[in-house]
């Protein structure tokens, strides 16, 4: 059970009571037969025939501008695993919830019943038209960063992975805060990144494409170095081409050692131990993030000595939490039509939400915005206003 | 040009204004960060897991009890034809407004990127999980019979299939009581159907099975009759066995002699002449459906002595259209969870329509209520209550 009792037993009654959390609307509320005859038959074939011969004004004329598929084959659901896709729905109808009422967008958890790659992609293919935008959620690693990287060839709406994208930007909102108030510069850092999975991958991209020249990568077998044979994949040889330029070998409790950063994105709880915080660089910045139970209690991080502590926990101070990002982000997104979503779009996002915390704001224990601030959507807005492209 | 340029121009307006029609929303408007924590994580994992256990849960837990997939390929938009998917969002959206007004239904417009029989097959059985129903729309036919079948063998939830299911109980229930007013009994009538495609099958199964023992049905090279080897199809086999005991051949010219019925589903405007009506028997039922140029104009068939008069269009009385069905019988199949939609469930609705008209309103131009009437979800949710199973 990730959540305790009461909550629970609470979160059960709320849905029961909801039957369901979400529910179309219609724009123009009850509508008059008048109406009707221009929503639907006979005056409906006028649009239809207008979008034929102007396939553009679909974007115009219809709620595909608005709509985003959120799909999951069920198979990495929070902490719970390879659930399916039944178990999967209360999580993305929570998605579909967020997505609407910090962004305004209609998202439709689209569930499927199948886990095979080739399959996904087809039906993703398939209905694509209803659609402005895609969101890849919860879907097991590499198989999803496949499944990606196949759609960007071969449709032209923009894809985003939250579980790589998201995630990447709000812990680098989260470090770039933290760096102000240690006073350390990204480019002199050396970052330790516990996990080589979607949330992996994107993290280490973002970081070396924001400036930072030393990091380094483990999974269960060790430090990722260019070289390595044991657990390799594609992304895993990315990684290595990126990172660890000394090719350093050992677990966790080696490369760690003079790290300035440790960024847990693991799903193994308290990996992180005392000792492995005491030898890190002075003023160190823990990240747990892994949920519902961190690669590090908080407490026990702290009294080891770490100076930040983020978690993605709503429990703690400092939640690292990617609805500070979605949501927002999309809104950019489909509102300026933006096709492929880039590395310096996501650090434009990341700043923008960085710089959302006042310098009088800025605190060990407040270096991220909650959920729900509502100066994000302008700022992040304005920080991608400059990736429109017609 | 379907509709008239006024209504188009007001239609297209409209569209615009409006910035696409459907908009998802959240059951609980705006929700405060404590009860997120239970719409999303953590809490939601419970819900999950909850899920996971209890399979039938999803019914209770999750929104899937009230989501509906409008699918079509736009091969057969209305009268425009093969216009694809994205032409298609505007109907399939109308159509979700309806469903969403009448219904509250939350009726998700799926329109697929690919006309191919098996791979829209394997997208339906692939999204599934998100949807209590299934509702096929502007397929071409035979393609959609059989998609339809063969849907029918592999999921479990209702594939309700419009242009048959809803058009078949719409026609009954306006012949029922165009009946009541000529007294005719049907099992006594000759009806001949034009057009053999999913309405034209529908509506030949439905009358069989209310008890009408004479149709003929035409289609574009004449009557079908057991035996026949030009332009079949196992759907027009079907057709056969159950139509024209006779054998008679012959274009709707020669059949529809004698004829009381007429029911267009055809496609093919201004094919029934006052000549074919002249030849009919007395108090002929001359119902025009296809749209939105009828098979003949009410004016040239009340001259030709057509008792009584129906179209598919709102600009004349009788207007025989499948919103008076869809929203109402889709809530109650959602509601009491029908796993497969039957002729005697369609028999139900279409008596429970008819029988919406009073005695005292029924009248040769008043024979089915009007769409938004607001006792029909009470009369056929009444009508259905029968074939409720767990």
């Amino acid at each position: 059970m990730l959540s305790s009792q009461a909550t629970a037993r609470k979160a059960i009654a709320l849905h029961k009571k909801l039957k369901g959390k979400i529910l179309f609307g219609n724009k123009t509320h009850r509508l008059k037969l008048k109406e009707l005859q221009l929503i639907y038959t006979p005056g409906v074939a006028a649009v239809s025939e207008f979008i034929f011969h102007h396939p553009d004004q679909k974007y115009i004329l219809t709620s595909k501008r608005n709509n985003v598929a959120i799909v999951t084959d069920g198979t990495r659901i929070l902490g719970l695993g390879n659930i399916g896709p039944y178990a999967a729905l209360p999580v993305m109808e929570g998605k579909s919830v967020l997505y609407r009422q910090f962004g305004g967008i209609t998202a439709f958890p689209l569930c499927l019943n199948t886990t095979d790659k080739e399959q996904i992609i087809k039906t993703i293919l398939a209905v694509e038209p209803a659609f402005g935008a895609i969101n890849l959620e919860d879907i097991e690693s590499p198989k999803v960063m496949e499944i990606s990287e196949e759609l960007e060839k071969k449709i032209s709406i923009p894809i985003f992975h939250d579980d790589r994208h998201g995630t990447s930007v709000v812990a680098l909102a989260a470090l770039l805060n933290s760096l102000k108030l240690v006073k350390k510069q990204i480019s002199s850092i050396k970052v330790v990144v516990a996990g080589a999975g979607s949330a992996g991958y994107g993290i280490t991209n973002l970081l070396r494409f924001a400036g930072c020249k030393n990091i380094i990568v483990v999974d269960s077998v060790g430090a990722i170095y260019k070289g390595r044979t044991k657990n390799m994949n594609k992304y895993k040889k990315n990684i290595a081409s990126l990172t660890n330029f000394k090719k350093q070998k050992g677990m966790l409790s080696e490369v760690i050692k003079n790290a300035d950063v440790f960024i847990g994105v693991s799903g193994v709880k308290n990996m992180l131990t005392s000792g492995m915080i005491k030898s890190m660089n002075e003023e160190p910045i823990v990240f747990a993030l892994t949920n519902p139970e961190p690669e590090v209690e908080p407490l026990v991080a702290k009294k080891a000595g770490a100076k930040i502590i983020a978690t993605g926990s709503y429990r703690f101070h400092n939640r690292v939490n990617n609805a500070l990002v979605f949501p927002y982000l999309m809104r950019s997104i489909l509102d300026q039509r933006i096709r492929k979503i880039s590395l310096d779009m996501l650090l434009a996002t990341a700043c923008a939400i960085a710089n959302t915390i006042t310098k009088k704001e800025l605190h060990y224990n407040h270096i991220i915005p909650d959920v729900g601030d509502k100066r994000l959507q302008n700022n992040i807005t304005s920080a991608l206003k400059k990736f429109y492209k017609k």
